[in-house]
C-alpha cells in the first residue's frame, strides 16, 4: 500500500466550487502490490491538466452526451501525462510514458472506459512532454481544428480572441498570425498583455480590466471582426457581437466568464440582432467530438510538433507543483491567476 | 395632377413608431401627364407588402450594407405588386403588372437604383398576383433558400418554428412537413394555432401567451429540437437554445420582438452556453444577398408555383384596405393582430 493523495469532487457546486465543500485534497491508499483488473492499467501522474471545461462536469447526472459528470468521492478526471506502473492492456506495459484522461490523483488504475482515450506518448522530436497537456493535447487540438473548421481565416482578415494567453488562446493567436491575420487578444493583465505582443506576435491587446470589449475594439478594430474566438462568453461576446462585420463567423469554444454563476445571475446577451443584420454565423465545437479528431488530429500533430520544434509555435504554462496544490492550481484559471496553460506537476519525469 | 396619399417616414423611433411623429399618412400630388425621366418608370401600387425588417429601415443612416435607410420626407420602401403607368425602361411598359420595391404610395416614380429589383410579373399559371407580396415573393424565398442552406433538414426531425402563421413561418412550416419533420409552431391567438395545425398541417402549435415557450416545447418536443427557425428572438430563442438536440441548427430570420425595445429593454439571452454544449450553428441571413438570389430563386420559384398552384402549399393573407389604413396596417404586425402574411392593398387589379 502507498499513500494516494488526489482532488476529489464532492458535491455539485451552484457557483465557484469551494475546497472542502464541493472539492478536497484527500488522502487514501493505493494497493500497488495488486495487478490490475484485465483491460485495465495503473498510472503514476506526473502532469494534470486542468482545464475550464471541468466546471461543467460538476454537475448533476444527466443525459447529456459531451464530457460525462464527475462523481462525487472520486477525483477529477483530467487530461494526463502519466507513467505506467502495472497494466494487463495489450501495446500498454510498464516504463510507457502515455497521455489520457486520468483521475486527479498520484496513482490512478485507469478503467476500461478511459482505455480507448490513452495514447503512448509518441515523441519522436524530443518535445517537452508537458507539451501534451496543451499545445500538443486538446488545447492546441481545440485551436487548430476550430480556427480551420470554423474560422475559414484569410490573409488580411481580422481576428479577435478572448483569453488570450489561455491554453487555447494562444495557440489560435500564433495560428492566425501566420495565416496572416491581424491578430487582437484580450486578458487580464499587463503582463499577459506584453507576452501576447511581446512574445507571441499579436499585433494588439488589451487588459480587459482596465478598458471596456467595447472600447477597446472600436479603438484596434475600427474596421471590424471577421473572426471572433469565443473563449470566455457575456459581456465580451456581446461586444464582439457588435464589432463584427458582415458575414462574420464567432467560435464558441468556452465562456468561462460565466460557468461558476447561477442562472439567474449570468450575463444576459443583447446585441444577437447582428446574427441576422450581419449574417454572422455563431457555431460552437467540442473537440472530443469524432468529426474533430478524424478530420484533424494526424495533421495538427504531425505541424504542431514541428511548429513547437522550431520555435514557430511558443507556449506558456503556468505549473503549480504538488498534489497538495491541486484546488487553489484548478481554481486559478477563473481567478485569472494562472498565466498560460494550467498545468498541476505531481511528479518527476524520470 | 392627381392626389397621392402615401405613408411617409418622418423620424427615427427609439421604440415602436409613432403615427404622426415618426411616420404619417400624407397626400401630395403627383404629375401623371409628365414623361418620367430616363431609365425610370412610374407606377400605380396595387398591393403593399409590409415585413418586420422595415422597422430596421427606420434608423440614421449608415454604412450596414443591408436594406438601405429610409428617408425621411419619403415614402417607406415596400415590396409591391403595381401597374407601371409610363416607361423610359426598356422592357417595361405601359400596362406590365410588375412587382419590385416601390414607395408607400398611390403612384411612385420608380428611381433607377430600384429599377434592378423590379421584375414583369411572370405568371404562366395564373397565379392571384398577391401572392407575389408573400409565398412568391421574399417571404416565400426567405423561407425557401434558409431552410435548405442552414436548417438541413432530414425526415424524422424535429422543428420548431415562431411566428408561425406570418408570412415566412407558413411557408417554412409546409416546407417542413413536405421532407417528412416533425413540426412545431408558436403563434399568438388560438385561432392562429387552429390554423396552423387545421389548415397548415403543423403537427403540434402553442399560444405563447398562453403558455411559456420554454413549458411548451418541454410538452411538445420532450426529445428536444434539430431546427429552430426564429423569426421573433428574445425570451423565444432564449427557451429554444435550452431546448435544442446536440448539432441542432439555429437559422436567424428576424427577431421581431426586439425591433421595438430601446437597447437597455432589449431582452437579456441567458442560455448561449448551449452554442458549445450542444455544439450549435446560428445563422443569420439576409434575403437581399445574391447568394441567395442566385443559388435559389429560380428553382424556388419554379416549385413553390406548382405548389400553389396545386394547393400543396396554402397562404393566408391580412389583407387591409385603402393607403389611408397604411399606419394601423404596419404596425399590426408588431401588435399580432395581423394573422397572415401583412399586405396593404390600395388599388384593384385590373
Amino acid at each position: 500500500m502507498v499513500s494516494n493523495t488526489g482532488l476529489i469532487f464532492k458535491k455539485v457546486p451552484v457557483a465557484s466550487p469551494v475546497i472542502g465543500a464541493h472539492f478536497s485534497i484527500e488522502t487514501r491508499e493505493f494497493d500497488l502490490a495488486a495487478e490490475p483488473p484485465e483491460g485495465c492499467f495503473i498510472v503514476k501522474n506526473i502532469y494534470l491538466s486542468f482545464d475550464p471545461y471541468q466546471r461543467g462536469c460538476m454537475r448533476e447526472p444527466d443525459a447529456a452526451t459531451w464530457a460525462p459528470p464527475f462523481m462525487p468521492g472520486h477525483p477529477l478526471i483530467c487530461g494526463a501525462v502519466s507513467t505506467v506502473l502495472k497494466s494487463t492492456v495489450p501495446g500498454f506495459q510498464s516504463g510507457d510514458l502515455v497521455w489520457g484522461m486520468f483521475g486527479a490523483e498520484e496513482y490512478f488504475l485507469v478503467p476500461p472506459f478511459l482505455i480507448p482515450m490513452a495514447r503512448k506518448l509518441d515523441n519522436p522530436l524530443g518535445l517537452d512532454p508537458i507539451l501534451y497537456t496543451g499545445a500538443l493535447g486538446t488545447s492546441g487540438l481545440s485551436a487548430y481544428a476550430s480556427l480551420y473548421e470554423f474560422g475559414k481565416p484569410e490573409k488580411g482578415q481580422t481576428i479577435y480572441i478572448s483569453a488570450a494567453s489561455g491554453g487555447v488562446g494562444q495557440i489560435v493567436g500564433q495560428l492566425a498570425k501566420m495565416e496572416g491575420l491581424t491578430v487582437i487578444g484580450s486578458v487580464g493583465s499587463d503582463e499577459k498583455l506584453d507576452f501576447i505582443v511581446g512574445e507571441l506576435g499579436f499585433d494588439a491587446a488589451f487588459n480587459y480590466k482596465k478598458e471596456s470589449v467595447a472600447d477597446a475594439l472600436q479603438r484596434l478594430a475600427p474596421g471590424g471582426l471577421d473572426i471572433y474566438y469565443d473563449n470566455v462568453g457575456g459581456e465580451t461576446l456581446d461586444a464582439a457581437l457588435a464589432a463584427m462585420k458582415d458575414f462574420g463567423r464567432i467560435i464558441g469554444c468556452g465562456m468561462i466568464s460565466q460557468y461558476n454563476l447561477p442562472q439567474e445571475e449570468k450575463y444576459g446577451l443583447k446585441n444577437m440582432m447582428n446574427l441576422f443584420l450581419k449574417r454572422l454565423t455563431l457555431q460552437g465545437f467540442i473537440i472530443s467530438d469524432p468529426e474533430f479528431v478524424g478530420k484533424y488530429a494526424v495533421d495538427f500533430f504531425t505541424k504542431m510538433s514541428v511548429w513547437l520544434k522550431d520555435g514557430k509555435i511558443k507556449t506558456k504554462e503556468s505549473v503549480t507543483v504538488g498534489i497538495e496544490n491541486a484546488a487553489m492550481c484548478y481554481l486559478g484559471m477563473f481567478t485569472g491567476d494562472n498565466f498560460g496553460k494550467t498545468v498541476l506537476k505531481i511528479a518527476d519525469l524520470k
